[in-house]
């Protein structure tokens, strides 16, 4: 069967497109010697900061890869480092490209909105695209070599899920790190800066607002983009892996097993075709946030049509008309990843009822202003419970659990344009930062913000589908490893496998614990300083001398390296620990205990973040007071316990499920042992 | 067997040792006449509001009993209007004594803190002995009077659960209720009394300051009490049930069931004896908090002693030595107990590492003051998930599922003590209200403000207990559920059950958010309210006029009974409607979704509260620029979130977790036939 290729050649068609992408950007003009100057310094702090994090976790990726090859296969160690180094190359691409898209976009923004969103657009779709090219190639490339050494397929599929683990560790320094660096910076920055010296954001004259800026690359480009990797490639890892065995099942009877294997990997394929399709139709001229709302929407539910149409045609030619349950179940994941989209949308746009209530919260003070926008975190968990509880309920009723993994594949099969729309976010905001620094014309200011506003908005959206299709792929992760490890059942009466729950339910609390912690300490360091840099460099505030910028910049790199070991080593040793010790089964307690607590934990953090974000910026439009204000000051502290919860530990959540069930996969055929 | 009536017996001497004590309390002078005219005012805001809270349940009670007796069927109607009725009463003989002991502990300290103490801690046992005198007198009663009917054993457990469905409906009302009208009252009175008007706390100027005495005793002392008669009954119903079906497990085969179903109520008789016995080691005539902490401790260790070596007797003499594991799994539990509420201490205390480092972050404004605790909170949940583990591994493997639930009852086998301990504190902090009010001589104040710093300390234990309690109860209730529904096993693996638990697992964090916004919407009432006073009663500032308190208590209440209508019927509808639509098997992954997620969260909630309060003591007593600084008014932030944290929506959960599985248990008849 030819349509074995059809995977690896729309990766590259892929990669093909990043290219031209690349291309498109890179020829735009840099602008005035001062953006220029400020764009040099921002690439640079973002690239020293992602050389001196790979070369952190290459030592981990040399460890774990030598554990591999003497505990499991050097097969499996060698589908690792694959997987781990695609999806630094991925990052690394999406990096470069956004921090050479942001003075870009700052200066076409001088010639008009339609530019300069070209320009964000583009940058964004070479990260979406790097990410779904390089990960559908690699994990294809490994299969396809795999199976022609004329090993069993069983053994294929378990030596693949290496692939997932090296995507999977990536992701767990890239969002740990970026998370802690971003945070450190942003609110290091803003307590001296904003709250203590009384300058305005992305002043130039803070020392710490470069560091800001490398921060937003580090954390929502590579980060985000390594998560999504992540997500993408175990996805349709747990996928093929449950097609296997789900031939042995009375619903998939008498089925080719290569039919299911392959179908993953081939609706991923038409995914790819579609986000380029779907890219076209990312396009206008109007300079209302709305009519940039608009093009994004019609790129994507264009991306979407078209998947929905071509994986209808493919399930019922490929595997058969009577298997339409499988399409059923591709499209349920779509949707539920569409909705908890808009409906996290809905509660952090700074227009709609909750971010609205925590505003009027702000007039009585910053504690009430915190436990609202807590309270609607917490309530916020509702509907994507719902959500993603009826995406099993159907993808399980009509496909098994088989369903439950295509689901998941279903979801995030147009990621190269959906991950195309969250990346442009970070590039628009990077602009405006420029823009404010070089002191471009107010007019250059006011399109950049049309498109951070907006961004912000995808940004929020991207966050709501990030855990969504986090949490759908662990589960469909988490079936694969029962299947691996042979348990028929999991089951809760049974105390051993309460208490792994348990355990695994209080770690995503640790996990976010951990990484508060390390982001209050590493603001902390920026805060001390950028004091000593405001009293010890003369003539800074006058603008007559230019701060250390570097200096920030190193500390956040530092304390970011240095404190995303302990929530590494947890993530990777808990899963390993319970399982040797305490048995496959309360592993699987464990495993089943995270993805519950850790999913409503990370949309309540994501929610909340982002309703206290939006609330402020209602503020500064002049409501209640306005800027300055109590309410707003009251508004501001809200931000800033956002700022952590959003974008530091909810986040890290993702990863935390994802890798958690992606070590119990691979070390599978060792706890079997046990 | 005339062992049968130890539990009655035992029962009714801890109501007559009640009795005692409350004359003792009573027959203190009441001191002067503004100290007279205050503790009126406060016990008729108490008093007034638990008739209006018991009216409201009334009502519920009448529905839900209705119900039972077309449903289920009238004796297990008539158990739950029994066990309703009882700790109804229990907490209003609590509340009566502690507004009567308030003022009589300020006239003591009038004389020395061994009188106040003295008096203090005799409140606190009229509670202690009230809620397991009548939990277990009429446990047992009931138990005892269905057996004469000659009913066959199986049915007259199942009808006893009843019983605790009645406690569990209180508890809901009088926690969350009570937990409402305290922090309404409490945020309140502060935000605008020491935040906007800047004059002290407990200052008779402020219009909420009786309201917020007032709410010490709803909500501290008979929510608390609801709260743990529900588990002390709870975990001797759960191990009743789980004794009959033990006997057809190995480990127990050839027993008389007889013997399991009548140890728990025996345990619990003998730790009414021991804790009886305890008491009178509760003795001291130092000034310091330390000698009273040690009188409390010895106490405590007294009465666990008695209990542990009276429980070894009772196991090893009537259930046979080769069943002492049933001991090991009753002082596994009573250790972990002991174990978290020691943990807790750590995470609260002012003058312990994690308290002092939030203290640090409070420099650093109100922003990473918030960050820190919430991280605090959320680490300290690593232990009591380890102390629970271990508890339930250990009482499993010497005791089985029978052990889960003797590890219950050992727990709270010393109630009798702990409780008074517990609802000694809110007693010690009204005398000092009435001292400051009443312009006592500041000798007085510093014996009373002694009195209280130890009861903050022995609340945040109590916290812990409870919680602790709670889940090691939800946990046999759970298991009892699981038989009486006849589920050999609750598979994670299937996809119905994981829906179950990952909806169970949004629960309680939709319940924190109920409750959260409630405190919100009520305290932004008692706000406008103090405002209105402050601007038109002419003379209040200059204490020429009284402020009008009546109508902050009036508001405190009619919010407290509105807003707990909403979280009400969300915990008794949830398991209903996934038990009746899903399925019981969903029910049970609901069950132990929301209890691990409940578990961590509740406790996260109670410890983040607590050690913002002591940040914002410690900073108080002079450190980091003592009461006024900015590092004070950052922590007053915090200790002002945490309010609501710890003392509603966090105590919350624990009825929550209690009050679905017991629902669960009782309406397991109807939930076969679906």
């Amino acid at each position: 069967m030819d349509l074995v290729y059809l995977a690896p050649v729309a990766a590259l068609i892929a990669l093909v497109f990043a290219g031209f992408s690349f291309i498109s950007v890179k020829k735009e003009g840099t602008g005035t010697e001062k953006m220029q100057k400020i764009a040099a310094a921002i690439h640079l702090g973002a690239m020293v900061y992602l050389n001196r994090q790979y070369r952190a976790i290459a030592v981990f990726v040399v460890v774990l890869a030598i554990v591999l090859a003497v505990g499991i296969s050097p097969l499996t160690a060698a589908c690792f480092v694959l997987g781990a180094i695609l999806s630094a190359t991925a990052g690394y691409i999406g990096m470069y490209t956004a921090t050479a898209a942001n003075v870009r976009t700052t200066n076409a923004a001088r010639r008009g909105i339609a530019e300069a969103f070209r320009v964000s657009f583009s940058s964004g779709s070479v990260m979406g695209m790097a990410v779904v090219g390089l990960g559908l190639f690699g994990l294809s490339l490994a299969y396809l070599a795999l199976s022609a050494m004329g090993i069993p397929q069983e053994t294929v599929l378990s030596t693949v899920t290496g692939f997932g683990l090296g995507a999977s560790s990536i992701a767990l320094f890239a969002r740990v790190g970026g998370g802690i660096f971003t945070k450190a910076a942003d609110v290091g920055a803003d307590l001296v800066g904003k709250v203590e010296a009384g300058i305005p954001e992305d002043d130039p004259r803070n020392p710490a607002v470069i560091a800001d800026n490398v921060g937003d690359n580090v954390g929502d480009v590579a980060g985000m983009g390594a998560d999504l990797y992540e997500s993408y490639v175990g996805s349709i890892i747990a996928a093929m892996v449950l097609g296997i065995t789900a031939v042995k099942t009375e619903m998939y009877a008498g089925l080719d097993p290569m039919q299911l294997i392959l179908l993953p990997m081939m609706i991923a394929a038409l995914g790819i075709f579609s986000a380029i399709i779907g890219s076209f139709f990312v396009r206008t001229n109007k300079t209302e946030s709305s009519a940039i709302h608009m093009a994004f929407n019609k790129g994507l539910i264009v991306a979407i049509v078209l998947v929905v149409l071509a994986t209808y045609f493919l399930v019922t030619t490929l595997i058969g008309a009577e298997y339409v349950g499988i399409f059923y179940a591709a499209v349920a994941g779509l949707i539920a990843g569409f909705a908890i989209g808009l409906i996290t949308e809905y509660y952090t746009s700074y227009d709609r009822a909750p971010t609205l209530s925590i505003a009027k919260a702000a007039q009585t003070g910053p504690a009430t202003t915190i436990i609202s926008g807590f309270a609607k975190g917490m309530e916020s968990t509702i509907f994507p419970v719902f959500f993603v509880a009826i995406a099993i309920v159907i993808s399980y009723q009509f496909a098994g659990l088989y369903g439950i993994a295509i689901a998941a594949v279903g979801m995030l099969s147009t990621l190269g344009i959906s991950l195309a729309v969250d990346a442009y976010g970070p590039v628009a905001d990077n602009a405006g930062g420029i823009a404010e620094m070089s002191h471009q014309d107010p007019k250059v200011r006011t399109i950049t913000d049309t498109l951070d506003a907006v961004g912000n908005t995808t940004a929020a959206i991207g966050k709501g589908f990030a855990i969504g299709s986090a949490a759908l792929t662990a589960l469909a992760l988490f079936s694969a490893y029962t299947l691996a490890v042979g348990l028929q059942v999991i089951d809760v009466t049974n105390p051993m496998v309460f208490v792994g729950m348990l355990i695994g339910a209080m770690l995503p609390f640790l996990f976010c614990a951990l990484t508060m912690t390390a982001v209050g300490k590493a603001a902390y360091e920026i805060v001390i300083e950028v004091r000593r840099q405001f009293k010890e460099i003369p003539g800074l505030m006058e603008e007559k001398a230019d701060p250390d910028y570097a200096s920030c910049i190193a500390i956040s790199t530092s304390s970011a390296l240095r404190e995303m070991i302990a929530p590494g080593i947890l993530a990777v040793a808990a899963p390993l620990l319970v399982g040797f010790f305490l048995g496959p089964s309360a592993l699987g307690g464990l495993l089943a205990g995270s993805l519950v607590s850790g999913f409503v934990l990370a949309i309540t953090m994501a929610n909340a973040g982002g309703a206290w974000d939006n609330a402020k910026k209602f503020i500064e439009q002049g409501n209640y007071g306005g800027k300055g204000s109590d309410a707003h000051k009251a508004a501001v502290v809200g931000d800033t316990v956002g700022d952590p919860f959003k974008d530091t530990s909810g986040p890290a959540i993702n990863i935390l499920l994802k890798l958690m069930s992606m070590v119990a996969l691979v070390f599978a055929p060792l706890l079997i042992l046990v």
